[in-house]
């Protein structure tokens, strides 16, 4: 049909990724395990489309129109609306909330694994789609509600096995802040100054970001490590208390988005080699208001596959690819594939995840696919082994054999 | 922030749905079914982005050019670069086994359950966005491959709860039409002219179809049902054999994409108020010629959750909801909350899901909350449950309360 075309390129769209089986298999390991700890703090789980009106985005001010012009994949449908594929979850969960709010109750934790879209420049850890896992509070202003997330987020980390030295949690605060620049009596743009320097006070020396504190005529003991928001310096305690160490106080922690209204946080790889930010999340009382006059408080953060996914590889936390099949089954005629199937049905009937192969092969070729396919037992079965009834099963592993009766395979290979 | 905008819309774009979490378990009920089932039978899971260049839909001849411009969601992206939201999963399946051939084992059994888009108008049944089970096996062109793959479409009605009378599988054939079409004589627009009348067969009367033929010189008798070819005759033969009945030889099965080369297939619903076709698939064994000289043949199927879960209910085959958090804890003062996350702790830890209240609402409405969130188990904890150790559990459907110490409530919650 194509020959006498071009060929197709066989790779994926750009900044984009292909997930064969073994890369599959990290994603679900890694979203299996989100979901059974969110689950355990009672999260439950939603979902939506990654197309949004357009308008989602661009009404959070000026800047973010900005943003979903430049940074999103935005296009007119044909019937002239303009479509965006989100470029995070909080908008859309938000958009749900509202929707719902007198028949939703509250506190609602709710939690979703969605694939986002930016359209940027592919780059190490930056790709065009990514999934994020979002976890979210809503319907309470509680700051147990804020120690919550954070210990979701602390959690998370040691239930994928990372220990506490591994990463380290710094938490700021949106609204001590707020105070302060109204106490200093900052204008709107010498606040968003301050906001943008804490925000890169990492990326500069101490006498750079001090010279710019010294413009706005702040000193920098005020903002310092050392000097806390009362409301942090309990939540703070209480970790302690519970024995968790690595969660500190950061007043340069600030996030960009501008919907963020209390506590913040950013989870820090402590390898020295790449300290960078993991995830991160906060507070967020108003964004509901976008859609409703009575705003429905929130407190949540985003986790993006492909940062955890190196921050684990880096950790040696991704366990070896097993394939959910249990054995495979090679047959030394092609005719005897039907009897092959109704062998691989009883066993699967007693739970065991089976693939035959359709014998168009050598059999020396058929045993080398369990191997490709990395399947850890062979049945080679012949017409010997349909008139006997004696199985020999190899563990393509090890190399060793056992020959059973029939009968005795399933619960053999269950057991392996 | 937003109070002197105009309030945004909390509608989701038109076409698509929102998931709230009771109809995002049914998503799960059904993905974790139709995951569990496959794997059973030796299928891997695979994923790719929605993202793929326009391309790869525009070269399967002009007819599928049309249905790009006018059918899919196709955009210009900053980098000039045409892209389509994946309308359907098959060419980029293809695409990786192309990409990897030399790599891959075969026979190959891969799934995925990816979401797919269609520019089409919203109506029952028809979204804009859905998700479809793809289920496919490349590399062999054994037909113990194409039985294997109705027997999957079988087994996933079956293990679902549907009887053999709630469905029909219609096997059609077309390298037996191709075969028929050549033998007599039919131009290539004849022979495309006989495959719209075959698939339109079910949408016109007796007379109408008859009358069709007869225009291609056909006599009815040529293509009926009695009368299959040899392969397809076997085959059913076979499925009697173990005892399957539901499965038979329609040649008015053609299947509307051009890539199919030989046995076609559709599962109808059997309701007579509703004899529509389920899902289908067939074997296409060119379609990586797009991207390679070396054809790798493949068998397959496509089945979509909106269709699905409209069978399941009106089958009543949809389990009710339930959460995956087995108790809720509710505070007799916000001050408890603290200690609350502390006993909630415990119960994880022992492998209960729980949440936790703040507490910043009466008593009443956080008992109210358990019960909107159709959690089944609730704890009050008031300065009296942590000082004795003695926990009341009430079961928020039967309404009976057990009272155990704090050592036993875990091992409670887990049995119940």
């Amino acid at each position: 049909m194509a020959d006498s075309q071009k060929k197709l390129s066989t790779e994926a769209y750009k900044g984009v990724r292909d997930f064969y089986p073994e890369e599959q298999a990290v994603q679900n390991f890694m979203f299996d395990t989100l979901k059974r700890f969110v689950e355990k703090v009672g999260y439950v789980e939603y979902g939506a489309s990654i197309l949004e009106p357009a308008e989602l985005y661009r009404s959070k001010g000026a800047e973010n129109a900005e943003m979903v012009n430049e940074q999103t994949y935005t296009f007119t449908d044909r019937g002239d609306r303009e479509v965006t594929l989100r470029p995070e979850m909080t908008p859309t969960v938000a958009r749900m909330v509202a929707a719902r709010r007198r028949d939703l109750g509250f506190p609602l934790r709710l939690y979703s694994i969605p694939n986002v879209f930016r359209y940027e420049r592919p780059q190490k850890g930056r790709l065009r789609e990514h999934w994020q896992l979002n976890v979210d509070i809503f319907g309470t202003k509680s700051s147990y509600a804020d120690a919550e997330i954070l210990g979701v987020a602390y959690g998370i980390m040691r239930t994928f096995g990372a220990k506490e030295s591994d990463f380290v949690i710094k938490v700021g605060s949106r609204s001590y802040l707020d105070a302060f620049a109204k106490e200093r009596g900052l204008t709107d743009e010498q606040y968003k100054t301050l906001r943008r320097l804490l925000d890169a006070k990492d990326k500069m020396t101490a006498q750079e970001f001090e010279a710019g504190l010294s413009e706005l005529e702040i000193e920098p003991g005020m903002l310092s490590a050392d000097n806390p928001p009362a409301d942090i310096e309990q939540m703070l305690k209480e970790f302690a208390a519970a024995n968790i160490n690595n969660i500190v106080y950061d007043p340069s922690i600030v996030r960009g988005f501008d919907y963020y209204t209390g506590m913040v946080f950013e989870v820090f790889n402590t390898n020295p080699e790449n300290r960078r930010a993991l995830f991160g999340g906060g507070r967020y009382d108003n964004l509901t208001a976008l859609f409703d006059d009575e705003p429905c408080p929130g407190v949540g953060f985003g986790m993006g596959d492909v940062t955890l996914r190196d921050f684990l590889a880096s950790r040696n936390l991704i366990p070896a690819y097993v394939p959910p099949t249990h054995v495979y089954i090679a047959i030394t005629s092609p005719e005897l594939a039907g009897k092959a199937q109704t062998f691989a049905g009883d066993l699967r009937e007693a739970g065991v995840n089976v693939a035959i192969d359709f014998g168009d092969r050598k059999l020396a070729d058929q045993i080398r696919m369990a191997s490709k396919h990395k399947i850890r037992h062979l049945i080679v079965l012949g017409e010997d082994e349909i008139t006997s009834g004696n199985i020999k099963i190899k563990d393509m592993e090890s190399g060793d054999e056992s020959l059973l009766s029939k009968a005795d395979v399933a619960a053999f290979l269950l057991k392996a």
